[in-house]
């Protein structure tokens, strides 16, 4: 746990934006066999409104307790659900250490992800942020935690594909 | 002002950085009254449309020349002003340090606002860059200029919200 | 060629970021004679489909094989050809280092491009991701190919300004 012994703060933050830069571009290129990597086995992965996460609420669009969890998903993407085809281009910016305890970090961003359709056009999907907690094992960033926290209320289609 | 004898360049354009990110997550997190803090007492904060300061036409859809009008503005914000209830969300990249004048430093940023109603769509708000001029007091950055120069001239709503 | 002799891999990626920052501001500032020195002289510069480039197809959208076809297609832009004025605002993120090869960085980085037409109303124009091999040359970094890889099929006007 003692990264900071290890690893400098400018190392560190490096490697969390890495951390973030992978997983969007993982999504994005259709890797999403790797997705659960970025996560630790006791992670926790929730989709959940904007308004939900302010009062506290537990619901969610999508609540994950485990990476095996999160494998299911993606197995169930792969096999199961019945969608439209559709692309992902994620923008994430502006990651920010909101703190630090005992080793995790408490980490903050926005996202916006754009989805095109067969028919070749773009929309604004969905807006929100990252709420993260990582933590750092055999010196690399694990999501121990991450949560979708979304301001789009009006989801067009069945949200299949992680954000 | 001798920041280059203390602070090394990479230094330098962390903070900067970091002056960005803790900018945009301090208005999408609903914390305005912070965001006076991110300048200096004798700042200028200015949205202006591309055209008026292209032509460098004074009219401006905001003008603030100092701490104090911005508190004003927050206040007149949360007390004052009658709306409709939205949110923003900032995706703020590709800041750049185009120049530096006796410990001034000229940042060009692109900005993107999103912005969500009620009713839970996401829309393109407004798209422009941020001018800026950032001096560092006491080690840290502030904005003593901040100019938002928009391309979207078509603003739906009023707009009460600083960007 | 020994860059890593040379440079640290910290100096690269933040010099990479940089030529990434130039090269939007460049375009977005409408700077665009400026735009093919971001090249090396021997360049492909291709802005192709998505479809097309998962599958291998040559066919592309704009094709330059060198930075003097680049260099045509600005003195094209500004003297020949004839469409409706707007403006772009570029928003680039998650730039990733994904391998390197004999001094030669593969990036990928995916962006966003807004339009804004004489009518103020500003929409997504583009989405997709830039697929780039980096060189560097007297220790600056140049574009040796820069893919232009889009989602957004429907392109609702000619494009003449580069992304």
């Amino acid at each position: 746990m003692s990264n900071q012994e290890t690893l400098g703060l400018t190392e560190i933050k490096e490697k969390i934006q890495q951390l973030s830069d992978q997983y969007i571009h993982c999504i994005d290129d259709d890797r999403l066999e790797e997705w659960p990597e970025f996560f630790t086995e006791d992670c926790t992965y929730k989709i959940i409104s904007r308004e939900n996460y302010a009062r506290n609420l537990p619901s969610a669009l999508i609540y994950c307790k485990s990476k095996g969890m999160l494998k299911d998903r993606v197995s169930a993407h792969r096999n199961a659900n019945i969608f439209e085809a559709h692309f992902y281009r994620h923008i994430v910016s502006n990651s920010l250490i909101m703190g630090e305890s005992n080793g995790v970090y408490q980490v903050q961003s926005n996202y916006v992800v754009f989805q095109t359709k067969l028919d070749g056009n773009t929309e604004v999907y969905n807006t929100g942020k990252y709420v993260d907690q990582v933590v750092f094992e055999q010196g690399e960033p694990k999501l121990k935690e991450r949560l979708v926290v979304y301001d789009t209320l009006n989801i067009p289609s069945l949200l299949v594909t992680p954000i």
